[in-house]
């Protein structure tokens, strides 16, 4: 875990962008099943869903073995961002539709997008698979949580909630393309997705 | 996309079938959305959802990289199909039922059950292993096509639908038995499986 | 064949464990869709869905071929159970909710809890991909059931079901970290889950 966090505050995009996603999705589904009621374990089922299932479904396109499944740390932040939900939930009376939670479902948008475009171009995958993939990562956690909440996953398609993730994972498919990587193309998918989302939230 | 051209015309059985299959399925999806008074965006996911989503599924059981994530030409393909069906939908009525559409979507479902047959065998599954990846691949696209449009996919099995997939890919096995390999199984396979079908539609 | 019998036989505690759950579990599924009066086509597949959807996710998550795809003894012994379900439906009554079939389904989630942890230990994964992968392989066959039983899924996590597996599957990864494998960390793990399921169900 040493390495990982030097990993992050030396500027490994995927590990900073991934470590904000998990906390923040982990956040925003156990929030989304604490307004349905549910108990502890569906609370903790649901954030760890809609943590895992985006980027779970990433690693399987470009075939790898899931993440989530082999590192400890993926697991730790996971039940880190249940906890934060839970605490929230004590001060807050709506907890999932608090500009907070609003906010974190941005930020896990555009963590979650960078780590699907950054994993996607290193699959050397075409233009179309690395924007196709940085969606599936950014929108597969928070389908799969409305699933679980039984309600219908296609909102976010409606919402211009998956259109974020697509002008993001475009925007770091470009900057590839003019020569610009690393941190700053990471930096710019996720300032176009979060900017985005929360203009569209806003309006 | 030179070379792949040259291998539709030299007869690659595969890029010959996937060729027809992708056209076909995306025309098919994208009438299906049409009818639905999906917007353009709807028609174009719909449509795509439906051309790649079996392919997809039949190259992750075989465990490589979606052939639609790593090929441009696939999604060109994918977006000519689209084009068709908001062509072809100014000048019908009612494109998803005109025998155009069903027609389509018979020499689609032949098409990929004959991609499915090839991959599978390439992959050394066993007998049962061939004709269900067929099968996937075949009846895939359209099932996750009718998730998208809110209806039952079930109604696939219904409809003699997926057995004609069965029978295609059974005779693609059957024929390696017997020592028949490469265009000529391909060719017998998409005959028995889009020949069935069509009995069944004019029934 | 042969070989495989002589692995049963001699104790690869994977063999083993595969067998029982893909006869019982086949048998389940089988006896569920001759309730809801399916006919013989959807009896098989709603069976072998049963037997193999598990193992089948859990195969792709660690990026293998799916093993029911390789090998012919599977799809043997699927149907073997099949056949199985058949027969007793014709002596009992409500075979779905018989004895018999409450104690095989026990035995199939404990035997594929157990195929779960093997695989999901030889593929090197982190603590709680032992036991995710474990519950997914115990679990998914049985949700994929209900699923084309038009039931929901769901009902697996209120039931005291999941909770069985994942105890298994803890118990399976314990074992591990005290230095007991093979035979018997699988003996292990198999009675952990069939009896506290057990007792759920007889409580």
């Amino acid at each position: 875990m040493g390495q990982d966090l030097l990993g992050v505050l030396f500027g490994d995009p995927f590990a900073v962008m991934n470590t904000i996603g998990l906390l923040a999705f982990a956040l925003v589904g156990s929030s989304k099943a604490i307004r349905e009621e549910f108990d502890l374990l569906g609370i903790t089922v649901v954030g760890l869903a809609m943590a895992f299932a985006g980027g779970a479904t990433r690693d399987l396109l470009v075939t790898r073995v899931p993440l989530a499944l082999q590192s400890p740390i993926e697991i730790a932040l996971g039940l880190l961002g249940v906890g934060l939900a839970i605490a929230l939930s004590v001060v807050l009376t709506a907890p999932d539709t608090h500009p907070i939670t609003l906010v974190a479902d941005a930020i896990g948008l555009a963590a979650f997008t960078t780590t699907g475009a950054i994993v996607a171009t290193d699959a050397g995958v075409s233009a179309f698979g690395v924007v196709a993939i940085a969606t599936i990562n950014a929108v597969g956690g928070g389908a799969f949580a409305d699933i679980l909440l039984d309600r219908s996953p296609f909102i976010l398609f409606d919402d211009f909630y998956a259109s974020c993730a697509v002008l993001g994972g475009s925007t770091y498919f470009l900057a590839g393309v003019v020569g610009v990587t690393g941190s700053t193309a990471a930096g710019l998918c996720a300032a176009v997705t979060v900017l985005t989302r929360l203009a569209a939230v806003t309006r």
